[in-house]
């Protein structure tokens, strides 16, 4: 089973690996296993004897490392990569990661997942004071922050410099000395690190790039931590002791690959648990249980495996699909020319079919699957989705930027039924996911970021405190 | 779910349409559902007012026709396409189909997909004639057959050529006022026949292609069939009567997409049969079942529902391993670096699994993933394959060269056990694959080609007697 | 200096070298300077043990070989290589040669320089015979003719078939244990052969290309000889003695490098002559002589000294021009951006000029740069071109299609006067050309083919007399 | 007659328009011209109504803007463009200029051609106050200091950023409602001012780009000038009045194309002045006078006309030789296998020869063409150089990086000649580059600058100043 990304985007994925001679092919087999996570661009900062080497570009990691050369001029014992999530515009190679800065006393690297909530206000005001910004990212203004810093050592300017960003950052820093990585004071983002068979250290967004390769886990980086890894071995430290778990759902939901652990808990099994809980929540009898291929395969077969509804491949992708550029015409896809997606009429004509899928973003990529389904012979095609209406925007790192994109937010569930064309339609509650991911921290959700479904942020809004409280007035009709 | 290619290579697949005014990009679409069947090289010929305008290149279908203006030149009512298998060496432009032919009298294209048995002895006599071949593959073959007929028509040409090539094919030809499909008399190839919404007939490998491009299914061509379409509608005869249903059971059981139809069967729930009846005749007592993804995922929801083992996704597969050319060095894989699959520690650790896939070529990729699941925690892994042991090579279209390739053709089952590192290995029968496909034609084994498992082939081997005589009396050691 | 081309076009350059162990090498150095011959696509075929390995597609040379590893592959002791002319369309790498022919009974591959004068009818009738053309061009009929003869040996095949073909050629031919060159019996197109300081033979289209791979220059091919190189040495015979010397004077005049020699005749030398003679023809008082950059300079500079009128630099032309995908719109010509060529206002503003360029085809560009000069002040401009005017068309393998495009064909001198702006326009005479070239073969013109300039062409023109003829009565007025 | 590019290179050119509304196109045109003065990189950005849009690359400018789509997506009135000098390493797109600041108020373009000599000091002093500098180059310094200067008006923090770098520089700006040119206070780079038809104005690195947009000829920007150019017009003040002229002479000598003025100076005519010079300086008696391609043919023709000896094309260049990969190895070197220049046998065989080129660096390409010449039969070769020896390296804008790599610094004439196999040897005098170039400030040199001849730098060398004494008191031996 492989995995795909669709609307919603998360800003990135880091990995870094310190003390292995071949450090950045290592880091090119972590990220490519983290490949999900952002497909604008990569890039690779190797340290060579103290001295930072680095590449990036805009592409597939394949594509921006596409022989041996690139990645062979990359020598040296530690390195950290990046790959970027995809967006329409902007597509500048000044934006991918890692940056690579040269001062006249060292240089440093730096990379990030996440999004700053106090981002625009730390830029303006830095940019009064002289500073400079060279990408349209939030990453730069930690280093501003830090070169700013009057502390006397590089981990002190850091740990300064950390306390005045706000939002859902993994940041992963080389030094020629050292790789440091730093999570924020809620834990948005997941970040492990592991440890080669050799002694090396690694950290990777996601326990699947230790996996790959072939890391033990050691332990993930909670909310606050700083982990400092150098030649003498590994320091973790508290850079704020203000701190408040909150891991963001979505990931357990769809971003993360299923063979992911994230907080002790894997994520197949999460989702798994998902589609039970969505069976015993929302039980309908059926002929058939199909997912939506290739994210809600697990919660579609906790469904099919907790109401004994038999589980069927009704839906086949195709593989191919990536990097097409020539796309059907209005009128060929009015025709019925499909391109990615297509339902097994051998297998739905004249069914009953419960449809699981692990999301609803605007409703248009349900509404033509239900259709496929029913071109295709299906009877009726209920629909259940994994997990409960999406109705508010994110600001820690997922890029869904407005609430007028969200269908749930702006219309009640029969509508979105309506619209969508399916027999039924019902979503898991906000318990349902709760308890199937079941973390049990002395935080609000046992510690899950719900904030995407309840509006319940678990930090100040910053910049878009005054944009966001607007949105809540607004509605935008879909149809 | 997606499917993939693996060790076993098919050669090519085939689309064409006629009649409809955006002929070369409906193509495009059909083909793209057919990439599974070759991602060496792609190519389109139409047909525009009896003008036929062609282009083909090395490479995915995306990377051939990597933007509008390729496909925009080739305008026109109708239109041919191929794409063709990868094979290591010869990766020339030159073997690229469609063909197109250039003479005073007019232009023809051609498409192939299969093999002849007869080719070397075929193309020996027209060269010792002065024909001059300008590509390796055996395509060209029926052209130069047909120009040198002496018959009054095309359609006659064609016909008396027929009769000449022996082994399996499926032609598809454009001349400047028709597009002409043949099948081998024994129906070794799947092609069928479908219907625009608009009229326009499409002719392709697999069904899959019809709905990609709404087309309604309107029959599949039968052995020694001959389709003639043209402005007046469509036509089909018999160029031989000498016919013998022999279709391939390769395309059910690991070629075909899961959601075409060959004969009438469904693929995806020819390999849940499969699955089924390897669990009747193969029945162990388990934590879970667990498939190869992705084309072993229908087998194994049939072992799980017929032996009520629950199915988990104890394999991740990596959906951005296609094009990478950066590979692990030897070091970095006894290190435990993997690129392609994952196991999911989270699912297997000390469990004891059944692991389903459809096939054994050569035991080195069953062996690293057996070895994958038991590095992961895995306490036991049962191998269950869901067809019997390949012992013989194909020389009908399907890239199985010689036995020597083989392991079940030089080892026990039990020799391959160890070989692959299961704790146990059973392969479903002959009978097994026959009645879970189902076919029911007056001819061995329904209508199946099972030579690969039976050495019984439906045809003299013509070229390839000889060496395969030989190649019965030696074996290989693997090990 | 350096040269260039301009809308004359030629068609091709061939080398080929034997017994050098780095041959593929050897030839793409060799067809490097012979680059200005073709700039359509490149390729080599070597001989590496007695197979044949070739590439060849599209682009300048520098794009078909543009690293090590393509040439690398192409290992062996012999090669042959070829440029190809660059036309407007049919830009299909299925016409870059050289061809490679694969035969059960061994492989040839055969590269050439020139244009058949019965090719259509040759291939009309072979086609009508079976045969099977896979090109657009001329060159496959030799091998076809060959494949067809009844005769015993290779050798005596290609002499056969060497007298069936018609027109201007210089063939290169390489089999399993020979390279083969041979020139048609009017010698329009330059031959020679060199031998390297290790004993290697080289045959190539221009001198320039021993020069260019250090070979000593052995001997110029004649008329109608075939030049048969393998390991025992080389033997040179006549494979018809119906010979009659006509060197093509375009060569001269404008084609061919001006460090190259042709038929002992240095080319830079013959154009110096020509301005020399064109200055005591056509002698004008004027402040200065320029030339038209860069194949005019040598012409320009004759009669500079001739005339005792100092020769200045008046033009200069942009070396990046080539590959420059961006042209100026119209708009922006008529505001007067220039990409190519600029007129140096310091050096001719005021001035009286006499501008020599080598010859006159549609008379745009000549009426662009007197427009060019006379905008940067020039006070008057007397343009003396060194050849007679263009009249007729040529068959032969230079691509003046036809009467049509040949402004002199269709206009007085005085029109042409008048279209390009000039205060005086004069040409060298025939005998002006005739006696500055300086052959004294016992032939027409001392052996030079001036049918251009007299339509005394030298061969009965085949399947280009009717069309020829027609063309003679009409005419096509330019304005 | 075209130019080129050798050893020597300089530190780009630079092109604007305002008040076109194909702005970037006719910037396109404008940087064509300019292409001699760098080939590592081009940049454009455009003003579209106030908004800033910018594109740039590694790479020919005809590789960056390699069709109409991205040139079409710079759209506006105004645009500005720069093309970067070939360095060895550091091929990074973030040197490639113009840069483009974003500030949360407004954008600002910046494009350099020079150098500073006092860049390290000042950017250290900025990092040690929080700057963090993006690139290599030291263009970013001038922005820093304009964000940190305290004046009210961009004007005048421009003003004050100008006092405050030191060196040689032409920089050009664009900022939401202007175009804005400076030059140093020596006015070492040239940088003209023209005005196209429609009024619009052009600012450029030389005279040539103006012609080849049509634009006519304004003025000269002067040493310590700032021109300001909005939708009112024009004005130009002096941001110093510090003010000396020292121009560089290596203009004239060879960086600067022929057709360009500087200062009044037409480049082809001092170049031919100091030819004459050199043949009063210098002579010898010969059989003719040759020149090396491209960049000393106008001298050559001088040296022809003043001595009465015939000028002959002795020496032909490849024009293909720009980006080709792929080079001969040692061993078909020594073979005589060449790439770029060819002697003309048939011209200088036995021929006692005066060859003229510009200057010498490191003595390795004349001894290479002096050899040439020599194995191509010439009797004796007698190199006239049209400039001093070249002792001194340059800190204002050129790529002579030390004194250890100009052979004149560490030789004696006579060891000079001796190294590249000369008959006899000899350079223009100081007197003679000032009194052919000819201008007349009230200024050493007349305006000129000699130091790479004199070591007469016209300014302090400020961060340069110790290691150039250093370099003063040691030599290195070339042979």
């Amino acid at each position: 089973m492989s995995y795909e990304v669709k609307s919603l985007n998360e800003e990135c994925g880091v990995f870094g690996v310190w003390g292995h001679t071949d450090a950045s092919r290592v880091t090119y087999f972590g990220l490519h296993s983290l490949q999900h996570r952002g497909q604008e661009g990569a890039g690779i900062v190797s340290n060579d004897g103290g001295r930072l080497l680095g590449y990036r570009n805009l592409g597939l990691l394949s594509e921006v490392f596409s022989d041996d050369r690139t990645i062979g001029k990359l020598s040296g014992d530690g390195a950290i990569g990046h790959v970027r999530y995809a967006t329409a515009g902007n597509g500048s190679v000044d934006n991918i990661q890692p940056f690579l800065f040269d001062f006249y006393d060292g240089q440093v690297a730096l990379a990030h997942n996440g999004n700053l909530t106090n981002a625009k206000s730390l830029r303006e005001e830095l940019e009064r004071n002289g500073a400079i910004f060279h990408s349209n990212s939030d990453t730069e203004i930690l280093m501003h922050l830090i070169r700013r810093s009057h502390k006397d050592t590089f981990r002190e300017q850091l740990k300064e410099a950390l306390n005045e960003v706000k939002g859902g950052f993994a940041y992963l820093l080389m030094t020629k000395d050292s790789m440091i990585a730093a999570l924020d004071p809620n834990g948005f983002r997941p970040l492990s690190i592991g440890q080669m068979k050799n002694g090396a250290y690694v950290v990777a967004s996601e326990t699947c790039a230790l996996d790959s390769v072939g890391a033990d886990f050691v332990q993930f980086v909670k909310p606050g931590e700083l982990v400092y890894i150098n030649d003498e071995g590994i320091t973790i430290e508290n850079y704020t002791d203000d701190v408040m778990p909150a891991i963001c759902s979505m990931e357990y939901i769809y971003f993360a690959r299923p063979d992911s652990n994230i907080a002790g808990v894997n994520v197949h099994t999460a989702r798994k648990n998902m589609g039970r809980a969505l069976a015993r929540e929302t039980y309908i009898d059926a002929d058939m249980v199909i997912g939506v291929p290739n994210s809600s395969l697990s919660a579609a077969s906790g469904y099919a495996e907790e109401s004994g509804i038999p589980y069927e491949l009704g839906l086949v992708k195709n593989q191919y699909v990536a990097r097409t550029f020539i796309q059907p015409t209005k009128e060929l896809r009015e025709q019925g020319v499909r391109m990615k997606l297509s339902a097994v009429r051998g297998v739905v004509e004249g069914k009953k079919i419960i449809m699981v899928d692990d999301s609803i973003v605007r409703g248009t990529t349900s509404g033509r699957i239900v259709r496929l389904l029913k071109e295709a012979g299906a009877k009726e095609v209920h629909v259940r989705i994994a997990s409960p209406p999406l109705k508010y925007p994110c600001f820690y790192g997922i890029d869904i930027q407005s609430r007028h994109e969200l269908i749930a937010a702006n219309h009640s569930i029969e509508e979105i039924r309506q619209y969508i064309g399916a027999d039924s339609l019902s979503f898991l509650s906000v318990d349902g996911v709760v308890d199937s991911v079941g973390l049990d921290y002395d935080a609000p959700y046992g510690g899950l970021c719900m904030a995407y479904f309840t509006g319940d942020f678990p930090t100040p809004l910053y910049d878009y405190e005054e944009e966001y409280q607007k949105s809540l007035e607004e509605t935008t009709k879909f149809f």
